[in-house]
């Protein structure tokens, strides 16, 4: 089946690859006779110990099928529709749902200016002023997107200013960790020290993006974050039925830690090329290589014929700035074809 | 993996089975190389065919993860927050959404009395006497679940009456199909004309209950339902990722008729089960079974016993009223090993 | 100014009378110099006093601008979007807030059948059983109205047996006061012994309809309740700017019991009404007239000659049965224009 | 009534002032008899006609109680949920609802920067990038404030290119006009010439801060505003029952045209205070003043004692900038005595 058709090599997400396999094996062996649903199944069960293992005996995690709806649930029980939740204004919860935090909660995203996807305390300061004034939302979660959507890691010392300033301020801290594993194998530390230490309340934890079929988790730490979520998940439509498919996909990837295989192996390979693309002087690379993406400045002239062999988008049109991001299945072999690739580029147009 | 767990045989509900093999091998075979995200890849274009193929040139097929999220998105483009959707008082969208469309539509469900979950036109007199008052949800939609929560189906001109009714009264019409495949199969007609060919706007088509891994339709008909629906879905954080692999799933079920396989297997073996089931004096099956569902009254004493062995749900306490869902995965040899489970417990009681 | 206008006397609703003249002198009393907008003025200061010496110390009295808006504002802070709240089939926000409160709270509304209006205990079982159940909007809060839509009053044991049910199904407890006054004249108890003495969470107290200009006032009597009430009142676009205006009214309408003497009179004209139509054979007046509704069923025949002289909804077409409303400045002498017009309707026919 | 209540002389906000004198008489002459509720009488009929005549024939006005509210409703048919309205950053929509576009139409408002409130359609370039993008709120609607937030006008030929601008980009257009009166007597234009003659889909017309008790218009241009204007009205709880005291208000104001007395005086006094600061060197007036409203920097110690005096809000705590609010009731010898009392903290600080 699907013989016929041409998959392509992408750079232009981490959602354009596949299933890992060890992963995929992991659903296939959980197809097999009946089972509960609603995650009162065996392989939930199993899954569970996993994340207790890795992110220590508070968290609670719970499965959705999108990185939005874990975004949104990490809100929704704890700001109310008329405060306001903090982030950079390149946050994933600003630019790309589609307004899915405002319709769903009903609150405000307030956004702070950065360069890196990385904020400040000091930038809160003017947010702040308004606290008990019923004319303006009231801030009452910072969101906090580790590694950034511009590829780089907030450090373990920053994480814990940003704890103990919003615990000074009464506000809750969310962490958007879609790519989360790549943080810890670049800091070299554990999902536990970049969580639950810190005493974050919410998490988003990505599946998809790091060679799962489809599945996120929500991990819960604050007891008011774990009160009501089941409700408001099938509220917001996100209540799988046959969970065990989504369970065995984070089974598969927390056990035996192939979650820090494949992060290892991505932002080591992101970095790699990174180093070849410094040897090619046309080319830039914006922002520290902190995770799998690149932020890749090149001659005009070159994007189109390159995005014809290696499809990516576009992050700037005015500068030239592309993102390529690396999946789980890129191999230096990879690398090598794509640097290759940007030299026969070069080439024809230096001909020229 | 998961060799040690145990998997039931489970009567609770048809999202309790797992995956049928032959739509698996198919996420299998999709899983190559890199695919654009978001239903722009090769798989999604076959599958869509099918659709076509199944229910006519007009129809658009968009994903969603839930059932819920189905319905919820059939009303979402055509039913405003003021306006309301009317339903049987036994529909899903009433009893089992927790709240969903008023949450996400901010609309009401106003609910008609049903024994079988069917409704008629003649029940909506009322709703109708206060159109254009400003102080009333104005009726907007009627959505009828094909077949029905109870198990029954509508015959095509009950269908057809209820499409002319509402297009004179300026409703649109939503079918509720999460087995709708079981209505053709029972009916003995094509997909087509249950939906397309009545003129219906919109149709929510269950894939999980139905043997897929995980995946449900939303079937397009009219411009308004299809004009502004990717918004709406992702805002409702319902966007797939790696749509190839839902796609993988709905292409496996629909090519070479596998949906109709699959539910012509289901109906005969609620039916034949039925059947075995008057034989036994003890026990009345409620509603005509004309779908994978069986609403069987036993002895209040017979329950605790054969739930023991074959989970099932107590569906109306003070009745004994037990109900009974099929799968894909239910074989002839399962029914006989019910009924002969049924017999032990009876010669149990029976010599008490 | 408007010399020229015509201003009929209706029986049409409460709310077309105009402003009882000791309200509208306190409006203008106001209007003096500069003052503290949301609240904070000295009028307002003397209105919260006359509310906290008629419901007591506990009661925490806000402005809002409609009935509606009263009732969604008491939802807001004690029912969450998953949860719903149970009244009558017949309540006002079932039937006449358009979907105000599935659009701004996001819950369910859940009614139950009812004859005048009334709703009991018992009624409410089978909505209590999925306590628990993620897919069903979990019951949060009960609403009485009092008196209810058809005129009629819950009594006192009838309130104290809801709350004690009430608080040990863990459940909230609202009255829909909008003509509360007329319980209180009709059940001869002040209008503490009708809310905090119940113990009651929160009240719908209102204004419009029972002379004043236009205000209706949120009682907020659990800590809840008030936690966060100004902000949900702020984002329903509910707070007023000029607050003394709306405090200046319900000073007036409070102090000195002019609520009393209004609420006493629309009572008991409502009552000789009903008297004076028990010698007329051909008119029934049904339910019991308990507050300012007369439920009359009228020859069909005459209802079009009578509207034209006094305007007058008709509830239920099919009966012939339509809703008298007396306001606060109707006289005895118009009850006896209003039988004299019905008996010339009645010749009228007569002759024919 | 009130007698012994202080009401003093305040800078805080053209709400701190009352009622304009023949609009609260017009208040009192529509207390006659009974009248249809919800708009259906005759002084809104009349009201209805002098909105026509001062904004042409196109015009549909309906009120609400709030600024607010007039914000949101003009949204409300006109922006979907998955939509955006961009505006200032300065903008009472972005600033002072708490959430309430984001609550009530679950959209998103995006912000442009501003120094005086006003914003120009160079700097939406980038918002308009990712027009047909599922993941990101689609631009639909440009607000701009009249006379902006910080007291300055947009000229005739900026709101025409603005108009221009946004058909080109398929973006409605509305004005919030909490004081748009003040632009028309700045611009010496007719207000017809500030909305209908731009072309301009909805308006926000403030009524409360002009001189009104409690009222503001939404004027409905465009079909598509007007089609269903009264219901979201009414789920918004902005449907007033008493609406001949909304209309008697609005027809005060307008007829013999009162708004336009109003809206000079209150200009030409603004403008008067600031020639008369303008003599003090320790003042700086910010931003032109092109309505009622100064931006004033103090020097730091003059705050407090002259706060005592005159109420007023303190904008920018960090640079000592002030609002000052010029109401209708506010007289050449106000400012005198503002004036003196300026110098006499002067005076006192001089000395020290």
């Amino acid at each position: 089946m699907f013989e016929d058709l041409e998959f392509a090599t992408s750079l232009g997400s981490d959602n354009h690859s596949g299933v890992h396999p060890k992963i995929l094996q992991a659903v296939v062996a959980a197809n097999r006779g009946h089972a509960h649903a609603y995650g009162l199944d065996e392989v939930s069960k199993l899954a569970a110990l996993e994340f207790k293992r890795l992110f220590g005996d508070t968290v609670e995690a719970q499965y959705v099928f999108t990185g939005t709806a874990a975004n949104v649930l990490s809100l929704s029980g704890l700001v109310k529709s008329f405060e306001a939740v903090i982030a950079s204004e390149a946050a994933h919860l600003q630019q790309d749902e589609c307004g899915a935090p405002e319709k769903f909660v009903g609150c405000k995203v307030m956004t702070v200016p950065s360069r890196d996807g990385r904020i400040r305390p000091e930038q809160l300061h003017t947010r702040l002023q308004r606290q008990g004034d019923q004319h303006f939302s009231q801030p009452r979660m910072v969101s906090l997107t580790q590694p950034t959507e511009l590829g780089v890691c907030y450090t373990l010392p920053e994480l814990r200013a940003w704890r103990e300033w919003t615990t000074r301020k009464n506000l809750m801290l969310h962490i958007d960790g879609a790519r989360l594993v790549n943080a810890a194998a670049f800091l070299n530390c554990s999902l536990r020290a970049l969580t639950a230490d810190i005493g974050v309340d919410v998490v988003s934890f990505g599946g998809t993006k790091n060679g799962l079929l489809g599945a996120e988790a929500v991990l819960l730490f604050s007891p008011l974050a774990k009160a009501h979520f089941k409700f408001y998940r099938k509220q917001a439509m996100q209540l799988s039925s046959k969970t065990r498919f989504l369970a065995a996909q984070f089974y598969a990837y927390l056990h035996q830690d192939l979650w820090l295989e494949i992060a290892r192996h991505v932002t080591k390979t992101a970095q790699d090329l990174a180093a070849r693309l410094a040897e090619i002087p046309e080319i830039q690379v914006q922002h520290a290589v902190e995770s799998n993406a690149l932020f890749v400045r090149l001659p005009k002239a070159w994007i189109g014929p390159l995005r014809e062999r290696f499809f990516f988008y576009v992050w700037d049109v005015e500068q030239n700035l592309c993102r390529w991001m690396i999946s789980f299945d890129w191999q230096p072999e990879t690398n090598t074809r794509l640097v290759d690739a940007i030299r026969e580029v070069r080439e024809c147009f230096r001909e020229k």
